[in-house]
């Protein structure tokens, strides 16, 4: 197999962006962490995916600086991994995913896990790019200015 | 290699976004395409991928109806790949994972591009997960709520 062009020292912060967490398992063990999760076999048995790849992905997000590991909250021997502030700062991130999912990749009325504010239980606003006054951005009214080589 | 779970049918909305667009180079593709890219062999020199890989990515954002194939605009035989709907609606994902990185990612003071308002110049607001009323959340503030089975 073909090492894989690496994305991490490129100008554009979306690439960058992609070679740490641009792989489906990264983002969803993330979204399980915002859930609670903290523990590998909870993780593993929520994606189903193979251990040996659970592991090279914890691995690689804790490498990164998404996770920190910890022990047992409850003084067993496991070790916990828990979102650091760079892995909770991805919420946005997962946020707009859901949100973009709810509208475009549902029948009307089918049924799907909801995001909703603890205490209200009310839905939240959906995410949409804003200037700096506030006004809603469509992709068209942006452009990308590029680094000066 | 074995086959993958699908998360097609997910009632998870995240799981069924990343089941689309949970691949480096689909993001990418899409990143570029808000860019003003339309054609194989651009995108192609701008991401450096193998043309099979591409191809594929390509067919399966097609399919998915986040691209759709024209004529190309000059009248020459090239077809273009054009955004929908759908796919102009990933434009908050993308903002958000670039957002990230920005804060994240970079060292200060090192150069990224840099995504502006067209004619004014100015910087966009950061994305932020928000109330129905405007307050802004942070994930411990919010809970899923699981489709009963």
């Amino acid at each position: 197999m073909a090492k894989r062009k690496s994305l991490k020292t490129d100008s554009c912060p979306v690439a960058r962006a992609l070679d740490v967490v641009g792989e489906r398992w990264s983002l969803l063990i993330v979204r399980d962490a915002f859930d609670g999760m903290r523990r590998f076999g909870h993780f593993q048995k929520s994606l189903g995916v193979a251990r040996n790849i659970l592991a090279d992905r914890l691995q690689a997000l804790v490498e990164q600086g998404i996770f920190s590991v910890a022990p047992a909250s409850d003084g067993t021997a496991y070790q916990e991994y828990v979102l650091t502030d760079k892995g909770r700062s991805l919420f946005p991130v997962i946020v707009a995913l859901r949100q973009w999912s709810e509208a475009q990749l549902f029948a009307p009325g089918e049924a799907h896990s909801q995001l909703i504010e603890q205490g209200s239980g009310a839905a939240l606003r959906t995410l949409a790019v804003q200037a700096a006054d506030g006004r809603v951005l469509q992709a068209t009214h942006t452009v990308v200015r590029k680094v000066q080589p």
